[in-house]
């Protein structure tokens, strides 16, 4: 692991994740740019101290050169974004499979560059957008993808946060600092952080790709430096529209994603809020309730649910489906074995680098004075 | 009443929300435009023959020679969107008191022209934007006007229906054919039917009037006239922003109107569908449940309020709640008296002037390449 | 109208009832023991001087003397329980039909005496247990008669308010004073105000007639006379069993009641705090919601409704239904016509005698040390 | 471990529990009573094969002569109801601490028994009653203690699942067969496998004792063996009343537990399926929603939460509640600390011991003639 160190949020669930379905053991890391840190964190882990590295380029050094059967095999990156694209490369160039969080990069030009470096070293890669693993959102793709709600018309995406209602930054909360800090987080601050949560999760179940976004990008707090606020309407390849907007400073509010999408016969709604129910609504017949566990669901529902009905799964669940389907990818690879489709659904390079464009092409939308621009890449 | 014969929705409910609290009596009808039809409609509802009339001209004129306390005192008038500017002129310069559906015109410039007609007789004017008639949404307008969630930063309202998903137009369904007819609806399908609910109630709860707007604007259904679907991104004159959007392309949804608000401290949220709560979101402490029928209610809820906590109130007794306050209104007219300020919060030619141009606004917009339109009357 | 003068609750619940279709016109009323109040109240209605009456007798005797077309057809009784049964019978061997409040009689054996009063006479007696009168009760019942659920097993109906968790006896409060007083209550408190509610809903919807009963009755509240919370495990005649509560001292709580009834392949559940709604749960397939102005109701739903889905309807339009239904039966009679299934489907004399049984078992079994009692008439 | 191998439901929800938050390491297991399928799940499991037992003998014999900081430290017990006192006891014996699945025993007899060896070996022993290990649980607990809502008047719990709604008996349904197995089960199956949870639920919450019970035991599917069904009135301590009730024939439901408190001055309610949300009703004020991650919480309900507000946690999370409650117990008596009263908050050797009681007081109520039997152990 690099990255994810004592008091990282994300650091964290990355390991719950992980260990949850016993498919990994943390075997090394480098946890923190200060190697006091990164040693500290190591031994509260309870890690054998010598492979607690100093740098990331360290570990790669040192692992690498351990016999096949000893050393790590995936790495997870849980660094904030300006520390993603670096060890990302090197640890594929290095011949390890990579777990990055997201979003992927710095900016789109290291995103189309890490896309090469894939391509180049044919190791494998995942990006945890944690949405697409909950059950009932794999359940949603499914559904729309058999086209039993007819071609889709309509997509609603939204992502309401309150967290920074209140001008946070610079004081004990290190997320807030951050997250609105251009030099850590990119252009974006909101757009980037949940914003491409929710355009991953609207292109993810629809299957449509987003082709034109006309954006409205707003800083609400003041001093505050990237935006903490954003809506956009959206065009799809089918010629479908949508409207997406994702917000922090809507005050009382805590992660409340939520998805519709509306096809000519019929529509379906996810919240995480509620994250095992998946409304199918019809239109002319009564609504359904989908409900993770339910033995009508789809394969790909039912490989990512571990109790039965009733029994709620939730966020470290879902975040968990990613890691686990990660594994057994990188088990097939190297048993030489072909992976079952539902394995494979883990979101990828491609998601990582529409959403670096998604960043890039809404930030210039809300800067712009055209109304409608491309969505290019 | 004007309109509402036999087969018009809107006119039974008109009819329904009138009698409810007793403060009105049905005597006399023009109720078609067709005389046997009025007649005959005259006939079922119980009228004396005598004053079913063959048109509004009539209605008016023979009214007006009865005395004063045998003659109608209040018109309604429920026809479709062409047929109100005329007789609601004539009605005000007749002397009658007039309730009239939205959306108030055909036109902005018949709105403009109506405005004058109000101000010029004096006489009581409403409109029956019914969402502003709900007593929780009473309470959400008080609640963001107490100042209790601070400044207004963010305003999410939406109008989903599905009710025109397919072509409906020409057959049996009159309300989808009218209502698609740019004769008799005007220049806006979707957004003069709901779209102008939708905004009527974003400025009603907000206490903001919007500046700017970004519309897309979509006919979905092939072979339709008029739009029935869109979304806009908006500005409101305090420097908050917002997400309206109103279909009846979204399949399976029925009537699920929903409007959130934002502030500083906190938020609040009202949906039809669970009319009687209102959600109030807090930044750091429990969200709180507001119910119709709570003792701890603002005086306006509770004034449009007849039942106690926990007997659900729906649309109808919304609608009646706006035929109550302009009768209360209406008496205190009569009597020379002071009407209360409850009383005098129903929708009236303000609204319907900022209606028509919302319609014009949104349809300008939707067809310009420019991205924001400032929002002009 | 007897009963009902100024400040009563249920009298203005009825007057709205009758009136929100058009169907009755108030034209006469003893509206008070007190003549003086009964005076006052019948001017606050508008009606004319002569037919408020200073007494139910003197209005029956007048009345009856009045030519056909002129004098009432239906007599509404919304007195306290101890006056409900004088009035009944004189009503109906005036030759008048009867609405009438609920529970019906003061004792078990009046409500025999009013059975034999209404068979003797043939005149159309209606009880306002309006929870029946909501169209999506009358859709539960319809799908249970319908069989999709199989046989019925378990029926658990509950129904908690709040409002008496403390002593409100004797003050301004007048619905707590003579709720809580024997004398004008009858043997039961929360058991005959709410539970005979519970009883008539398990039993209308389930279409099962309740057989053994073992209750636990309290008086929660020290200083109360008569019950305010009670708890009871039921038999029915099918072999199925049940729990039914009923209670006025749950702190918080409006007037939540509610309804779950399952059978071997599925069960159904309502609740009044979402009326529109009706939840069918199925054993190997998704859940469904049913919702008021679905096309896909039965002819019992679809003709208790007012309005498209999508506009709630509430607690008044449940009650009207009752008004309504009555008010075609009446008519059919007097025209010499059959009744529609949907039009008889009101509660009547049988629901009533039920009624009184269930409060004299209940009340019964609570006192007693025998577990389980017959249910007898 | 003890049992859990291959196809077990709980085994697999039990290691999930125990690694999530690292607390744990699986190094030795019996996973069958057959030594076979015990060696295959263990190497499934990843363990050294020297490690894996054929029996729980075996398995306590070998373990002890390790070194101290070799052997296993803490025993799971997952076997089915008839295999959990011996291993129990032979495992405190030995020296090791203890968690074991619920029911505790087979017999009221052998729970008391278990409680003699835990207070004579003094090893410390956690019952896993999951649905207290969920947060807002916990919060419900303490508010009931801090005396906000005054003295509890009124609790109701349920636990209706659907999914022995048909004979599934003797099939592949292994759940299905040893759960209405007289001889694997005990003397109750519906009443020890869920009505045990409600039971401990409702005196965990109010913090009250039971004292009397009157129940409804009921075998509904056709040639079952144990109960399927059962509903009970409960008096408690300080004279509150109850009703509970659990079933596994309400078909169409999942696991669908629920709880709700009312005492003098306001209520709360707690539902698994929406497990992160404590509902607070008040007499006189809004209700509150409490949610999981929500600053304002209690410590008991923030030390058993692992993600910030908005990302919801399940069963898993509660399941490992316990588990690392448990951990942290074990750790304080090896490092002669004291466990902060957070840690120490699981159910242990006392709730196993009601249990039990609860079991066979139900059953004998069921059984009897008598009204009200007294609580007795």
């Amino acid at each position: 692991m690099i990255g994810g160190g004592q008091g990282a949020f994300i650091g964290a669930v990355h390991r719950i994740a992980a260990q949850l379905d016993n498919e990994y053991e943390l075997v090394c890391g480098a946890f923190s740019s200060n190697p006091e840190k990164s040693k500290a964190s190591g031994e509260v882990l309870g890690l054998s101290p010598e492979r607690v590295y100093a740098s990331y380029q360290e570990l790669f050094e040192k692992e690498k050169q351990l016999p096949e059967n000893e050393r790590v095999q995936v790495i997870s990156i849980v660094t904030p974004n300006h520390v993603h694209f670096e060890p990302s490369k090197l640890a594929l160039e290095s011949g390890f499979h990579v777990i990055l969080d997201k979003p992927m990069t710095f900016s789109l030009e290291e995103a189309l560059e890490l896309r090469e470096v894939v391509e180049r070293t044919g190791n494998l890669f995942c990006l945890t957008h944690t949405y697409t693993g909950y059950p009932m959102v794999k359940e949603a793709r499914q559904f729309v993808a058999s086209g039993k709600l007819g071609n889709v018309r309509k997509v609603y995406v939204e992502y309401p946060q309150g967290w920074l209602s209140t001008f946070e930054e610079g004081g004990d909360n290190k997320q807030a600092s951050w997250r609105t800090d251009p030099k850590q987080s990119g252009i974006a601050g909101a757009m980037g952080d949940i914003g491409t949560h929710a355009f991953n999760l609207a292109e993810y179940v629809s299957g449509l790709a987003v082709t034109k976004i006309n954006a409205d990008i707003n800083v609400v707090v003041e001093g505050r430096r990237l935006d903490d606020d954003g809506a956009a309407l959206l065009k799809f390849e089918n010629g479908a529209s949508g409207v997406l907007f994702a917000t922090q400073v809507a005050a009382g509010e805590e992660n409340n994603v939520k998805i519709r999408v509306y096809g000519e016969k019929g529509g379906l709604e996810w919240q995480q809020e509620d994250a095992n129910t998946l409304r199918v609504k019809w239109l002319d017949r009564p609504m359904e309730i989908y409900r993770t566990g339910g033995g009508y669901l789809s394969s790909f529902a039912q490989h990512n649910t571990r109790t039965p009905a009733g029994h709620p799964e939730g966020y470290l669940e879902a975040f968990a489906n990613l890691y686990r389907n990660f594994a057994l990818c990188v088990k097939a690879r190297i048993n030489g074995e072909e992976p079952q489709p539902e394995w494979q659904d883990y979101p990828g390079i491609r998601d990582g680098v529409r959403g670096m464009a998604f960043i890039e092409n809404v930030i210039a939308s809300g800067q712009s004075d055209q109304k409608w621009i491309d969505f290019t890449i």
